[in-house]
């Protein structure tokens, strides 16, 4: 099986995945349960959950305890994006061409469907420990997903970039917005998977770096494919940031040097994977697919 | 020291530990923590770590393994206030006479910080698991927190509320919207204390019973205080649910009817303590004080 069609597999697996820890949509609150729902089928590459099955499958894991985990990142994830969307952050109406959820469910929906969401994602993560009784794993698993999705971490993140739109912000500060926003929740299912298959200190250190320069360089990808792109490719109206005046890396780095960074990025987390002595191709493939990807 | 005395000292040494838990403003992301941190030192009866605290002692516990989960409560209560408080929601601008959130930081930090309280708060309650090695403990004492937070929890109460803003309340929902919103965060403080002290599954249990009738207990007098308050005794304005055509448990069981219900849920809960093999004179005094307190 060629790469694609791998991904296409494992991607249908995780949705399965994803699927059976939504909650039921009964009962008074089956309102609420829908409104995470919708949010939670609305696709995506499933990438954070991904990430963590095969950090998990590269440590030789082989049981079902990273799957709570899976979901759960995939709703933080989720949640992120339904309080972005809100009309007091980014004020979307679209999301993967569908109605947001604030718009499909009105906007005190939105708000507690995202609070619901995040909480849900511990609840459900914390299912683990009915599934293996390497509580030490599991706990120090939790620690790292709440850490990563935090103040120091995606939401403080989150919360620089919105007090700074549309100002002119430093390297430094358009770096802290990167690395907190994005490569946060990479490096989280990275290090996650590999704590729970039993990696050692320096091994889930090492799948940190590479969750960092992942997501760094994807980033990256993600303001150059706004210049180069047609709108088509993308999915998404393009040169959406030079409309908003927004600074990206592309600004700061120029074309070629952004271009250059994500290269250089992705080789040393390349080599940072080679240098383990356990074995993923499939996840090898999977992140240099994240250079050079049309969208 | 009377009953007050012991109020005003333990309650002080609950606001020292709570502030001991609070996140440093420092970094980017310190606008963030401003408001995570001027709204926890909004004040308030810090009723729910002070349930936690008495259970853990009812219990016989002794160690500091107690206060990070005390903490946590007050974390997610306070941010359940934040997200109440929205315009999306009820759109408050005053909170215990000071602006609220959103009013001082902003809507879009309004938003943010509600999310950071709320995963600041597993973030918190896990730094259980360096104090004490009883993980097994802590792992019950977090799923605890979180169910009784989540969907099938507060914010399942919250939504249900919202939803059903001004329209005609059927007791049945209204009974759920009082489980939901206001007992499941005292059943969890009250559960969480009697398991880090090694409470059995019994006594857990009746734990979870006394703080679902002192929510619901708690919930009628606030009704009750609507009615029969001044503004200048409660410290806000009165008869507002009338103003507002909600419904409440006055509206379904009339003045007299509540008061008997809140009384004998009351006296319901003190013989469940009493029938426990242990004493907390205090925690008896403290729910006892809920019925018939001014505000």
């Amino acid at each position: 099986m060629n790469f694609e069609d791998k991904l296409a597999v494992k991607t249908a697996e995780t949705e399965k995945i994803l699927e059976s820890y939504l909650p039921e949509e009964t009962g008074f609150a089956a309102r609420l349960a829908e409104a995470m729902n919708y949010s939670m089928r609305a696709g995506g590459k499933r990438l954070r959950p991904l990430f963590l099955k095969e950090a998990y499958l590269l440590f030789g894991g082989e049981e079902k305890v990273c799957e709570p985990f899976m979901a759960a990142i995939e709703m933080i994830h989720t949640h992120s994006l339904i309080h972005d969307d809100l009309p007091a952050i980014d004020n979307d109406d679209l999301r993967r061409g569908k109605p947001t959820t604030h718009k499909m469910y009105g906007e005190a929906l939105g708000v507690l469907s995202g609070d619901a969401l995040l909480n849900f994602a511990y609840e459900t993560a914390m299912q683990a420990f009915s599934l293996s009784e390497d509580t030490g794993r599991i706990a120090q698993a939790l620690m790292i997903l709440a850490e990563k999705t935090g103040i120091h971490g995606m939401l403080g993140g989150q919360s620089v970039d919105v007090m700074n739109d549309g100002k002119v912000l430093s390297r430094e500060m358009l770096d802290y917005i990167y690395e907190h926003k994005t490569s946060r929740l990479i490096e989280a299912p990275l290090m996650i998977g590999a704590v729970l298959a039993g990696a050692d200190e320096k091994e889930v250190k090492t799948m940190e770096r590479i969750g960092y320069l992942t997501g760094i360089a994807f980033q990256i990808e993600d303001d150059i494919l706004d210049i180069t792109s047609t709108a088509e490719e993308l999915g998404k109206p393009i040169h959406s940031d030079e409309k908003n005046h927004k600074v990206t890396y592309v600004t700061l780095r120029g074309l070629e040097g952004a271009k250059e960074d994500a290269r250089s990025m992705t080789d040393e987390a390349m080599k940072l994977l080679d240098s383990l002595p356990v074995r993923n191709v499939f996840l090898q493939e999977l992140l240099e697919s994240l250079i050079g990807r049309k969208r």
